[in-house]
C-alpha cells in the first residue's frame, strides 16, 4: 500500500509500528535524529521512546540537526530518554532540565557536528531516525522539509530507522542536494560558487540492508511560532535596509547585495520582511533556515534563489508552500547543514549574516545563548558559522526586555558567543552601529548613543567615562562590569 | 650596480634615499607595510617617517601583516607617525600608546584584513612599502622572509615603495607562492588540498609604473626573541605529544597527524620542539609563522613540509637557514596570510592549531589578548582563524604567572577571544583537559583538576561548588566571577 513511497518490495516487510522500532534501542546509545528548527523531525519514535522509558531508563545521547518540533525534546527530557543533547534545542521543558543539570547540553556550531562525527571526536551514532517522503528503488532516502545532519547520521549509523511521513508531499523529491565532504586527507574543494548550484544527489544514498525499520506517520511539522513584526522590529528592519542601501551606494556590493543569511526567530524574520519594502531585486539567500519571510520574498520577486538546510513555516504559509511547490522548485535547494553553514562556502560567497543577540556590550561582544550569563536559552546555532566567516556579521536585538527591566546593551556581556573580532554591525530599534574598522574606544560611544535604550544611556555613559580613567584597549570598571546582571538577578531590574 | 636585483633598467632611476621616499607621504594617509612577526618588514621607511614627523605630524593609519621588528612600531608610535594601527603588534612602546588611548588599535583576525581591504570595509591603501629581495624583469616584486599582506597592499595601493634589502639572499626567490582570491562574485574555490601545493606565482605582480620609489637597505630582520624551553614548557610539550599519540592510537588521525599550526612565542615554540622527541614522522605544518623549532624539525626529518606566511628565527638559526636554504627549497613555501590562515583551507586540511592563552576559565573560554581584561598585550593574531575553523584547537599556557600571583585558570576570563564553542583542548604544565563533546558542567571539574596550579585549585573548587547552587548551563557566582582579576589589580595577587 506504500509502493509509491517505498519503491523496493524487500523493504515493505520492514514496516513496523513505532513501539516495535523503539525496542531496537538500548540504554546509553547515541542516536541521530532528523529535524532542524521544528522541520523534518521524526514524529513517532520520540513518543515511542518516551513510552519505552516507562519500563527502562534510556539515557540516550541525542544528536539532531537543530531543534525538534512536536514538544519531542521536552517529552523525551521529562521521561528520562535523553541524558545528553547536542547541538541545539529550543524547548522550554528541555531547557529547564539543561539548566538544572539533569540533561547535559553541548552547545555547538551547527557546521561542526558532522565534522566531529566524521573524525570520531563525538561517539559514533548507533541508530539514526530519519524522516522521509519516500525511499527510492536504490534505497536512497528522500528527506522532507529539512536535511540537517541526516546524511551524516545515515552515513555513520549502525542501524537506520526511516519514518515515512505520508503528509509530506512527494513533490519534495528533487528539492534536496545531498553532498558531504570526504574524510581527510582525500578532502577536496567544495565546488559550489553560487547559492543556486547543485553539487550532490537528490536523496541520501544508503545500502538498503541497513534500514532496519520503517515507521509510517502522517502528521505535518509543528508550525513555526514566530511572532508577527511590530513597531520595534519594523524599525530594526528599516535600519538594516538603510545600511545595506548605503553599502550599495558606496560601491561595496552590487544592487543584488551578497547572499543573505537570517537566523531563526521573530526579529530576523521581520528584517527579511523589511526587504520586501526595499528597492533590492535579484537577492539570494544562503542560509540555514527559511521562514515565512523567505517564501514571501520569493513570491514578491525580491528573492531570486534561496538555499538552506530547513524550511519552517507558519500553518498558513506551509499550506501555501505545499500547494505551490512547483513554483519554487527551481528557486530553492535544501542542503546538509554542514554545507549550508560551511566556513569554506560562507567565506567564498561573502554571506551577510543577520542573527539575533540576547545582549551585546559597549565594545561589540555578543551573547546569543546565556540568560544572565548562566542559563541556556536555545544555543548558538549557526550564528557563529556565519558571523565568523561571512562578509558582514549583523546582530539585531530590541534594546530592552521585560518591560524595560533589562537593557540589551550592557557594560560587559556575561557570556560571549561572538567576540568583538567577529561582530561588524549592531542594530536595535533606536539605530545601527557600524563597527567595521573601529577600535574599542570608538565603538563604545557609538553603541551607547546609537543602539541603547534612552533609559539606560546615562548609566552606560557614566560607566564608560569611569572606565576610561582606568585606561586600556578595552576600558572597564571590572568590579562593576557584571553588576547590571547581578542587580537584575537580585532585585529584578537592571535599572539602578 | 643593483642590476641583478633590479632587473629593469627603467626602475634604476627610481632608487632614492629613504628621506626622499618619506616625502611622498601625507598626513592621515593609509599605509600598508610588509612585515609579519618581525620578518620581512621595511627597515628604512619607518625611521625616515619618524624623522619626517619631527616637522609635520603624520597620524597615519598603518596596516601591516603582523608585528614589525627593529622597534619600528614603538619608534613610530612615540613620534606620532601612527594614529591607527592594525591588525597586530607586539611592541612595548606601541602597547603603552594603545593602552593609554593615544593610538587606536584594531585587533583583527589575520585572515580578514585582506578581505576587508578588498571589500572596502577598510579605507584604501594610499602607499604600500614592501621589502623585496629583487624586482624581476616584469616588475614583479620578490618578497623576503614574509609575505603577509604585501600582495594585497601592492594590488590596492595607489603608490608602491620597494625597500630592496641587499642582505636578503637571492636564493629566497622561488620560495613564495602568491595567490589572492578574486573579488566576489567571481570568487572561485581555492584549489589547495595539501600544505605543499603551489597555486600562485613566485613574485607579486605589479605594473612597474606604480613603483614610485626604491630604497636600498642592507640590514637583516630583527632576531626572534623567544625564550628557550624550560621545565614547564617541556611538561606542556609532553602533554601535547601524549595527547596526539592517543589520537593516533584511537584512529582519529594517521601517524603523520594532520597539518600543524603553532602560534608565535615561547610556549608554542617549545611544543614544536617537543615533537622532535616524538615518534611522529612525515609531519606537515600549515601555519602562519615558522620559528626555530620548525627549521629544527625539518632538519631532524620529523617535518616533511612547512607552509607559512613568515619565517622568524633567532640569529644563529637565521644564519643556519640562509646558508642551507637550498636544502629547504622544496620543503617550504611562504604564502599571503589570507591564504595561510584562510577558513576554507584551515577547515579543508583539518589543521591542529596550537596557540598560547593568557588565561582561560573553568568552562573553556580563552583570553589571548587583554591583561586584566582591559589592557592589550599583542593581539589575537591568527589564533582565531585556526581555532574556529580547524580540526583541533589546542591552547597552552603556564598555569601561573608573576611568581604565583596570577592564576592562568580563572572563574571567568575577563575578555573572550575564543569562546567555549571553539576550544577543544587546554594544556598547562600540570596536565591536559580534552573538552571535546563535553558540557560546561563536565569541563569545569576537568579543567580545575587537570590544568590549574595546585595553589589555586581549592579556591576554584569552592567557586564552582557555590556556582552550582545557582544552577544553569554555565553556573557562575556572577558578583565574584571577575573578583580574581580585581584583586590582582588592587593588591597585586589573585591569591585570597
Amino acid at each position: 500500500m506504500y509502493a509509491h513511497r517505498i519503491r523496493r518490495a524487500d523493504l515493505l516487510a520492514r514496516v513496523m509500528p513505532a513501539d516495535a522500532a523503539a525496542r531496537l534501542f538500548a540504554p546509553a546509545m547515541t542516536v541521530g535524529m532528523s529535524g532542524f528548527t521544528r522541520a523534518g523531525d521524526a514524529k513517532a519514535l520520540p513518543r515511542a521512546l518516551v513510552e519505552r522509558a516507562r519500563t527502562e531508563p534510556l539515557c540516550l545521547t541525542l544528536i539532531t540537526g537543530a531543534s525538534l518540533g512536536n514538544d519531542s525534546d521536552g517529552l523525551m527530557a521529562n521521561a528520562g530518554v535523553i541524558a545528553r543533547r547536542l547541538p541545539f534545542q529550543a524547548d522550554a521543558a528541555l531547557r529547564r532540565k539543561i539548566n538544572s543539570g539533569e540533561v547535559l547540553f553541548i552547545d555547538q556550531h551547527l557546521s561542526e557536528t558532522a565534522e566531529q562525527l566524521r573524525s570520531g571526536a563525538l561517539p559514533p551514532v548507533d541508530i539514526a531516525v530519519i524522516e522521509a517522503a519516500a525511499i527510492r528503488a536504490d534505497g536512497a532516502i528522500v528527506p522532507t522539509m529539512a536535511v540537517g545532519n541526516s546524511a551524516s547520521f545515515v552515513q555513520q549509523a549502525k542501524h537506520v530507522i526511516v519514518e515515512l511521513n505520508l503528509s509530506a508531499p512527494l513533490a519534495l523529491e528533487g528539492l534536496h542536494d545531498i553532498y558531504l565532504p570526504r574524510p581527510r586527507p582525500e578532502r577536496a574543494p567544495i565546488q559550489l560558487t553560487s547559492p543556486g548550484e547543485r553539487i550532490g544527489t537528490t536523496a541520501i544514498a544508503i545500502d538498503p540492508d541497513r534500514i532496519v525499520a520503517i515507521v509510517v506517520t502522517d502528521s505535518p511539522d509543528s508550525p513555526s511560532n514566530v511572532l508577527p513584526p511590530d513597531a520595534e522590529t519594523d524599525a530594526i528592519a528599516r535600519h538594516v535596509v538603510t545600511f545595506l542601501e548605503g553599502e550599495v551606494a558606496a560601491g561595496r556590493m552590487g544592487p543584488q547585495l551578497l547572499p543573505l543569511q537570517a537566523g531563526i526567530g521573530t526579529i530576523a524574520n521581520a528584517v527579511l520582511h523589511g526587504l520586501s519594502q526595499s528597492p533590492f531585486r535579484g537577492l539570494t539567500m544562503y542560509s540555514e533556515v527559511l521562514q515565512d519571510s523567505a517564501i514571501a520574498l520569493l513570491d514578491s520577486g525580491h528573492l531570486a534563489f534561496a538555499s538552506a538546510s530547513s524550511i519552517t513555516l507558519s500553518a498558513p504559509m506551509h499550506e501555501h508552500f505545499i500547494h505551490n511547490i512547483d513554483r519554487y522548485r527551481d528557486r530553492l535547494v535544501l542542503r546538509p547543514q554542514e554545507i549550508s553553514n560551511h566556513p569554506e562556502i560562507v567565506r567564498r560567497l561573502g554571506i551577510i549574516g543577520m542573527n539575533t543577540a540576547l545582549e551585546f556590550d559597549i565594545y561589540g561582544n555578543v551573547n546569543s545563548t546565556h540568560v544572565g550569563g548562566t542559563h541556556m536559552m536555545n544555543g548558538i546555532g549557526g550564528s557563529g558559522d556565519f558571523a565568523r566567516n561571512g562578509e558582514l556579521a549583523i546582530f539585531v536585538s530590541k534594546s530592552a526586555a521585560k518591560d524595560g527591566a533589562i537593557s540589551s546593551v550592557v557594560p560587559m556581556v556575561a557570556h560571549v558567543d561572538h567576540t568583538e573580532h567577529d561582530v561588524d554591525v549592531l542594530v536595535t530599534e533606536w539605530g545601527l552601529a557600524d563597527l567595521r574598522g573601529l577600535a574599542p574606544r570608538e565603538r563604545a560611544p557609538l553603541i551607547i548613543e546609537r543602539c541603547t535604550h534612552p533609559d539606560f544611556r546615562p548609566a552606560l555613559r557614566d560607566y564608560y567615562a569611569r572606565a576610561l580613567l582606568r585606561g586600556g584597549q578595552t576600558p572597564h570598571v571590572l568590579e562593576e562590569a557584571l553588576a547590571w546582571h547581578e542587580r537584575y538577578r537580585v532585585i529584578g531590574t537592571m535599572q539602578a
